[in-house]
């Protein structure tokens, strides 16, 4: 290691080596050291929202009066290139860490003092010029920074989770309509139930789908209060009530988001349950996906051999040995997406429940399972429509016919005759293989006219008996 | 077994004895056979339920044309005696089963029906004079019947819960006033960081546990919907609309509850996410308050060696061998009610994403632990409160003799000096014992009268910069 | 209350009323206030392992010479009372409560005791003449008592367990050999892939529940060690090396259980691995088990408009609407036992993590779950084995027809005509629904006598290229 | 897109652009467009894993007389340079996907396809020279070399994980003697208990990890079968037994592993449990260590204002505000790993239990979430042995004067005058403040001598009765 290649930077445990064209500092190699864990560095989303969150801090301490003009303008300037994405390179604590984001902050701090120290003319490291700690993170503590960070990265994250599932709710409408009309087989566990239309299952897919978009929109609610000027413990020491205000309207109007300061400082400092309900409001969606995913791998299932009611787009070949063969694969990917978002729910919880007293130390996990929660369900939902969900089509005629050949529709007799004589022509139907009608008529149970009423399978999507005429 | 002991019946699978005695009938005597698992019946909140159902059903196919009179009024006669919980001995499947509720259903339309018989003045197992499925049952399927009887059941069981949130919720208000002006060391990682009051972390529990009130509550929201009428896949099929009209306003009128007819039949047949979403809810109360349990026993170690900052009203002799010793055991149990609620919506989750097509038949495992989860919270906060929390009390002198021990203190110099200085004098005062005035007064780094101010415990858990004039 | 039908009775937190005939006394009495949870008694397993402990212990003291031979033989003999079952009422501490199992081990303590006063000619409630817990439970702690009380009643659980998947796997075994020449369409991602004999997937499962058996029994062997003697943190204070000796001897030989004294006590005392090594063993059990009950679901389906390859025996009527329906009800409710034990081992994680320091205060809630999943799983594994797999049958010429209209058999020409040529095949035979021999031969691409030999279903289920002398 | 930089491949489904350069083919490209999921690639060990199959089947094809020498020399040689991880950058699908791992291997065999043509001297994608398909995945299916690679490369990442472990079991066996008579509070309950030896605790964790390594080392068992030949199905269609054999033999010298063809191909293509039961014994190893973190977090409390028994070494600073603060960064980043692995375990879980029939479509997600586990633990033990246990401290003065304080100690007089006695004692001693000793000497319970005898703190440690000469 040659001396022009690092510079040297001390704290209070001693110095370190850091590479002479790092904006990063002392702190940010301490913890490349402390945590070689994943591998994976923070989400951008995150280094965003840390961007926003130093520059409104720098924009605040400078109306309040507590930092000079020329420091807060070059620190709000490099703060913009951090919110750009510019520095991204430059965030290299691993995503799981200690010190409950600690690291994170410092290394916000350190690429942004270094950043506008550069800007202000001078030599990266030159700390006396402009602090990491005393002028960046002036009034913060980790400990209202990075909730805050998280905060705003969770909830830009979730506007395109949201977009995603408005195009996957209308592209269901649409099939809803377009499958109507198709008769099918109705199933409950798994055996041959009564007729039920397609467009009714699509209809039923949309309609759990729109109360995950309430719950995650509920779920966001609490997302929007933040904790700036919290500091250490959420007392608020070292912040003054007019800097608490500003930083909070000042970000509101960098991001775009109503966030507003929270009405309990020490509670929103170590309280994360607004994250693990977001994360359930997920789980809720990710156990529906998968339950959907499961239905549409069914009903594409064959096609010979299978259930075939439906066809998925063919998007690859299936196998490297069996030639011919297509997988639904864009539901298994939803699956899988489903299971993972379920697993970084568990951890989310685990996380959660770790907190102690005034700090919750553990959001570090907590929150590169929930950004990842929030990104792949965005784009798995992207695909899932685009791949699977629009190009998907109707067996029509295999479907009716399907309706036909089964005994399930026995069930409409009911009314007409009781459950005893039904069951009776039920398990004659089954084990002789002739139709209902025809055992109805043979015995004399209903006219023709009657049945042919009765079984019409299209009537038995509705709700109403029909021929309820012939009861008295 | 002697001829007079037992009946025979009879279904299109067979013959069976049943107890003579016995209001439940065949069905039950062969779910009893299949599924001896767990040994638990249902919970008496699921029977009543289902009381409530048979009886508006009995009300609606009446008044729809499709049960005569006397019928009808043995059926609600039965029905109110189910409510009453006069025939909870007679429901005796297992709560784990097979057959998506259907042996549920069952079970209590033979009980209604066998009981409908005797009013009638017929013997028990005449099902010529009332039939289990066809009249007790009439219009319904298990598939909206037990549904809608899980929607109610779960409801009842949430207003108690929600009692006993509120209580806590209000017990833990007056400690926030009691508690105001206790001064604590606040704690992150476990290490010493600033001052805090007792009364602000009461005050973050207390909000914390508002926000769950809030979650339960929206989460009950979608509950208020019903399937009655569904039948077996949600079209309705052999219900008339009029009917499902009906039915629905009967339950709504004889439970309290606001229900209403769902707007998808189909939808509501056969996705469960209302349930995952009420369990979700629970999940994040559950895991909350295992945290605030935590603290408590944290604050509450010792009496010698441990923190010592609170105490726990004494309710019963900690240890069989430690003459003395008592234990923080009303925390401890919130805890493993959390674990067992967390763990129990992992089973929710996982029954829940396994539903398939037209119906969800993992329900009965999923109502088990839902209910469950939903009494346990109840049983729980209550206790809690009344025998931890009401009784709680402060070592306020300990608490604020552990502040002025502290270096923690340190950084309300923060703002005056700088983070670098600081550091120092925390270092030095952390290794020699001295004290954070003391050396700031030796080395010249504040005045006498700046560091009382600027050092003032109670001062630093408010938001502001005491001796902000200091600066320049 | 009248004085008569209560006694009171005082510990150094006053006094307490207690029915007269009670065995249990104050202790009880406060769990019984404290802990009104879920209403669930102990395990009778759990129960009957605390009265082998109780009973070993006061062989040993007597061995030892701390207990007399008058107040030893009186323990000993309620205490066989305990194991044989006579007085499960009297233990009446709710499964989930705080204090780390104490109230357990003191509602067993008081049992005998009162028993034993009893035995000795003495009025229940005399504790001069024997005391709970200097006598019953000398030189034990709740902390090495509850934990070998776990040892014990989970050893014997396991053993019927293990006996009941024992039985499952001869059944496969059976059907492995009946359904050897089954030919079936293999699927993968639902899609028809290759041929495949029905026994080959008995066999499959088979092995898979072989394996489930070695994890189980190796899961055990830590178990076997137990920490009788570690007294209140294993350091085994107020036991003497004697006694510890002789306690653990006593009671391998009354349990009839290779039982040792564990090696290092403080980590028998505060570390629970064994139990969530053995949950975690039955998790992959109930997970394999649930695949399995997924498979069977899936291949009864139907009957008309399903799967309907195999047959599983009727058990009840299927449905209170649908007249005639037979679920495959064994298989759903070993899908919901699975979704329980699953769940179970959530909690005991949780629990297990949440040791602290020399104990682990939440073994009453892991010992609750674990008990149960052994339970449930025994039980659901002999009606599964009794009522599905037993009498399942195969549509033996269903399943062959099958085969024949799919196209996943092209996989065979693959070695002798390459994956290009023979996914142009595939796509024509799909698209076309001509068979592929057909559209072989008029391609030309392999004469009739070789895609005979190489088309053949029967071969295909076994290693090896049919034909492979036509590739050169 | 112009066309020198961009080559077109086609498929049985169309054409693709692939860029020029690429070594991957047309079905990498489409598995990029459909799964843009989490923007990680496959992890590098599986990609090595790959590199070794591909190998082993080239050389067995060989040898069978399958595949010419040519082509086997030139897969072989760009096989070796995928397991030197020269092409990591060519393996682009994304680590969650539909399709089995479909895609995964047919990136590898494009690769090494295009690769081997180069080698070969033409140019990449002429696949009429040698094909992906037809050479590289020569009798073999995903559904074979998939698996097998997951056991390679999650085999190959233990033996890190192992030995990681190994080291700190070393490290805690130094700590063990080190601290062997640290004389200090035993705690349960978090309340004071009686006396134990800080080496005492760190033999238990010692004994818990041997325990822990036990059980890693036993479910690495499973793993070690591998279905080479399964094919598709694990029918073994179009794979020669003297194939399955060598390319077994081979891959066991490649990877020195003992390597073995699996007993019941069909079983080991279908079922996934042995990835689960090894997802297991890491869940519990992270229980484990959570909890031993939770305790060194604890223990090193304070340091003015907690338990302080314990020192960590300091590896940064641990606040942006509070000067001077260190934090037990390296215990919190050991509780995160647990959490993620414990999460992973769910998801792992999950995708286990969704395996269909003949095959479990859900692996890609299942190694994702398996691999990474190994890696977080191997590298969390690693930095938690080297910056937290070799350099951990004992405070062991304060720890002794703890226990002199404490009240806990009255247990060794249990045995001496009954627990009735000794509760009085420490009644009155916890509510005056005065000494056990103190008040048993003024109310003449004990003499001074037996007193110091008996209140021996180093005795009380160990098994036995102090004193037992003063019973009779």
């Amino acid at each position: 290691m040659e001396a022009k290649e690092y510079r040297i930077e001390r704290d209070f445990l001693g110095e370190k080596h850091v590479p002479v064209d790092a904006y990063y500092g002392i702190q940010t190699v301490r913890a490349m050291e402390n945590f070689p864990i994943t591998g994976y560095p923070p989400h951008p989303a995150l280094i965003q929202a840390f961007g926003y969150v130093k520059k409104a801090a720098a924009m605040a301490n400078r109306d309040v009066g507590n930092l000079n003009e020329s420091l807060a303008s070059a620190i709000i300037r490099a703060s913009e290139e951090v919110i750009e994405g510019q520095h991204n390179g430059e965030f290299v604590v691993d995503a799981i860490q200690g010190g409950a984001g600690t690291s994170f902050n410092m290394n916000a701090n350190e690429v942004i003092a270094n950043r506008a120290i550069e800007i202000l003319g001078y030599e990266k490291g030159d700390y006396m010029r402009l602090s990491p700690n005393t002028h960046v993170n002036m009034a913060q503590s980790t400990n209202d920074a990075f909730p805050t960070a998280i905060h705003i990265s969770a909830l830009k994250l979730s506007k395109g989770l949201q977009n995603a599932l408005d195009a996957v709710i209308d592209t269901l409408e649409k099939k809803e309509a377009a499958f109507d009309d198709v008769i099918k087989m109705g199933r409950t566990h798994l055996q041959d139930a009564v007729p039920i239309r397609l467009g009714q299952e699509m209809g039923a897919y949309r309609r759990m789908l729109e109360r995950d978009r309430g719950r995650i929109r509920r779920a966001l609610d609490n997302l929007y209060e933040i904790n700036m000027g919290a500091t250490a413990v959420g007392t608020g020491l070292n912040a003054q009530p007019e800097y608490i205000k500003t930083v909070s309207e000042y970000l509101a109007q960098l991001t775009g988001l109503p966030l507003v300061s929270a009405k309990h400082l020490v509670d929103a400092t170590q309280n994360t349950d607004a994250y693990t309900e977001l994360s359930g409001s997920l789980k809720v969606l990710a156990i529906n996906l998968s339950k959907m995913a499961n239905d549409l791998r069914l009903m594409s299932s064959g096609p010979k051999t299978g259930i075939n009611e439906i066809n998925l787009p063919a998007r690859q070949p299936g196998s490297s040995i069996m030639p011919g063969k297509v997988n639904p694969v864009m539901c298994e990917v939803v699956n899988q997406i489903s299971f993972q978002v379920i697993g970084n729910d568990q951890t989310i919880s685990l996380a959660s429940e770790a907190g102690q007293l005034e700090l919750n130390v553990m959001e570090p996990v907590l929150v590169f399972n929930l950004l990842q929660s929030l990104s792949i369900l965005d784009n798995g939902l992207t695909v899932f429509r685009k791949y699977a969900l629009e190009g998907m089509t109707a067996n029509v005629e295999h479907s009716k016919e399907q309706v036909h050949r089964s005994v399930g529709i026995v069930t409409a007799i009911n009314p007409h005759v009781g459950y005893e004589v039904a069951s009776r022509v039920a398990k004659e139907a089954l084990s002789t293989g002739r139709s209902v009608k025809e055992i109805c008529l043979e015995r004399g149970i209903l006219s023709e006219e009657e049945l042919d009423e009765i079984l019409d399978a299209q009537e038995m999507t509705n709700p109403g008996i029909a021929g309820k005429r012939f009861m008295e």
